[in-house]
């Protein structure tokens, strides 16, 4: 397939080389050109404008944050603007329900085609092809989307033809991350201040019903008190659960989990941790029953 | 070994079976003595007080709460009473942090051993001897009981000499598991009315982050509504995060989520809901969001 | 003075009849003109348009929300674009705090004073000129308001020079108010469960300790259980609440029971109860205990 | 009236002084019996034992907890041996719901007669016969009970023919109390962090909507960080409010605002302020948002 990449983050970078890799063509495109580099290296064209990546049969975004992908596909001479009729955007980006419902509203309007398709995973497993997508959107689109999927990912899990169902999913997703860390964090505190070893109480939890990788990755960060480099900083676990609240209020669901999350990441920035690893909020169950 | 075994409930039965079959000379005894037949049948024999179950080298007790251990140990011809100097009493139940400080004291000050060692998995782990221990006791005690861990799991954890800590991994262990359920319930609650098909949510989640039996169990129960017949009670998961939260208060721990779990059960309860798997929680998330 | 006056809603209509009262020229604009009938009958005049109400010494804004605001306030011809050089606006509508924040912005910006002065009170305080008012703003400005503060309230509490910190203080007064509705909640579902008589218990309250406005007001409706009409609908109270949450997100401040407000108001909402007075968030903790 | 006192504390002194004003016959009991000086000067007798103070129509127990009055009622030699049969026992201490009913069941069983009748208001308003009383018992028990109620308080509030009924009532005046710091602490963190005046927030409030005693006496200490000497200490608050969840756990009424309240007192003992006023749960809120 002919194909245009915009965002060459941490994930993004792994994810347009796998699809060079898997025989694609792939004009990128990112903010900063310079991130280009390695994948003109590897083959990938480098496009000057958003516009110059939406010359293909599809165009995949990776972006930051609702704003970036705001602005990509609605400015003047953005991806709405520039895709063809026919022509496809995947959009793999953490945003919100309702950003996404309005995606969905202007491809279909342009008679163009629009999948939501967020991804779970690090940028280890972006780079080896490993990630999880949830996919959703019409059926044609999702049959145009495939190929993508097969190379960037391991396995595709698709959520119906309403495209911000995928973003739900996704947002689902991250809120039960921080739960597992939120959870994890009162445990080892009402534990550890009990006399129990912590790294002996998380070996357990991981050997036996909790041996899932979320809990060994942040059972092991937790127990080792090693909140820095962030693999994911507090301020966009923050942002996440934002959009999972936001959502919900559309929905008209209370989580009070979600709203103890808030109130947590908020608590982590006030008292300076904006730059830690989300899992830090970890922290403030140990601060609270006066654990230093 | 010379073994006594006291409670032949669901789990006791099994874990007295395996010690039969290991070889071990068990005594097993249980209020309602009907539930011994099946185990004389292995080639128990049949204790008609529980003083007949400690004449051995260690008693194993695995009952419902904290009143039938404490009146089987503390009874006139209850357990301590009946001890011999030397002779170990290993606590399998999930029992509160103080009545096993109290046991500890109390077989120390007769020149007894005391072993906390609760136990990790449902009755068909207890039976097929794949549960997991989290013991704790002094070395010399936990080297006399290492043969019933051998025969009734699959791997035991130490937490050190001092017993009790092993009753708060375990309830630790238990916040955890009612968290997932919590959690799961909420994000349910969300993708589902947001039209996410829920057995397709949590097939996701368990296919990656998620990889784990407690969110395969419990994700499984939340996505079918089944709540009938209880694997484990609603009135014991509010029994158990009491515990917790006693266990809590003592330590001068403030824990969010378990004072969450608390008012879910007590809502569970007083909706009539007793009977029901604890899992049966998660329904709560559904009906303050509208979703009968 | 020569005033405009926009927004004659329930408090609105009390507002401007108090100006009229006291002397001043005022002018009259509401998106529904019949609401300007009766004013008209006091001596007041009609404007066509928002312009029309922008040619005195100050207008006053009393308008429903941020976006009913932010419109009269920013749109072509609307209030920035009107008000003469010198003039002054003061805003009385409950609004956040970054819509404060922006108008000072645009009102310094074009050399007009703006002062926020948000109100406490039902329409029968406005209608008796028995508000207090919460104001801020430059001093000069603050000056120029008095003789419209002096007519409208019987009370005006002065909070420095910049103008949102008196709609933080609105906020936070909101937030009190809903946390007694919900308190009450809870406490008369505890005592009435016990068998205590609900009348009886809010009567030994409102006698004591909590002898004030709002519980003798609140005590009585969810004593009552009178929810209808609205004097303040749900819909409302979450709006409220949602400028509480958004401002203390701004600043960083986590806020448990601003969050246990909102998942309530979710609940309601989504119980079909959108059109209920807000104290129907106290049937929650009554719904929750199982009774109906 | 021919009247028994046990319990000389800082509220007790002061009841027990106006009922000796009033003109009954007392005698006085306290642990430490140095305490009975004062009121032996006023024309009390002193007894030397609790038996000793139960020999006449009625004995009034003004005691710190559930253990004090467990052990004045229930030893040997008590309260409930000594009384003679159609005797009455007033209770005015802050006890649990279970308490009270085991006690209504002792008394009935001997013949004799009780009234639980605890009371608000701080040691001022004791000394200053002030009080509110909040009584139930049966109808005969009442009335005889009458001319103390008369001497102690200025208003009795009854909640009908169950004794444990008033105690409820009590614990319930007592969360909402708690409410009030823990909300007004919340508000002012995030007032405070947006620039308003603390003193003058405080004042808008205590002069609209909350003018009543409990705003003014806590909202002054919360604008004024002064938690010491304590009026009423931590550790006292967390008895209260754990009386309140015991009760609400026993009736299956979920309270999430006093399991956040409770949460609140373990942080504070947690870090040291267990002989601080119990308004400086307030001071969480603080620094959950970065103020310290």
């Amino acid at each position: 397939m002919k194909l245009g990449f915009i965002g060459l983050g941490q994930m993004g970078v792994g994810m347009a080389a796998n699809l060079v890799k898997a025989g694609h063509a792939v004009t990128v495109y990112n903010r900063s050109a310079a991130k280009a580099g390695p994948l003109v290296a590897l083959g990938a064209d480098a496009a000057a404008t958003i516009a110059d990546a939406c010359r293909g049969d599809a165009v995949i975004t990776m972006l930051a944050d609702d704003p970036a992908l705001d602005h990509a596909s609605f400015d003047e001479n953005g991806i709405v603007a520039s895709l063809a009729p026919g022509a496809l955007h995947i959009s793999c980006s953490t945003i919100s329900v309702a950003l996404s419902g309005r995606l969905d509203d202007a491809h279909r309007a342009c008679g163009q085609h629009f999948v939501s398709a967020p991804v779970f995973g690090r940028p280890d497993a972006a780079a080896a092809a490993k990630l999880a997508v949830a996919a959703a959107g019409c059926a044609e689109a999702l049959d145009m989307a495939r190929p993508v999927f097969d190379a960037i990912g391991q396995k595709t899990f698709l959520f119906g033809d309403h495209a911000p169902a995928a973003n739900l999913v996704k947002l689902c997703g991250n809120f039960l991350i921080a739960n597992v860390i939120e959870a994890l964090g009162e445990a080892v505190a009402l534990a550890g201040k009990g006399g129990v070893d912590r790294h002996a109480f998380v070996d357990l939890l991981t050997s036996t019903l909790f041996s899932a990788p979320v809990y060994r990755t942040y059972g092991g960060l937790i127990a080792d008190r090693k909140f820095e480099p962030a693999g994911f900083a507090a301020t966009l676990g923050l942002k996440d659960v934002r959009l999972a609240l936001a959502a919900a209020e559309t929905l008209e669901v209370p989580m009070p989990i979600a709203s103890l999350l808030r109130d947590r990441f908020l608590a982590l920035l006030a008292q300076g941790g904006a730059q830690l690893d989300w899992s830090a909020i970890s922290t403030l169950a140990l601060k609270d029953s006066g654990q230093s």
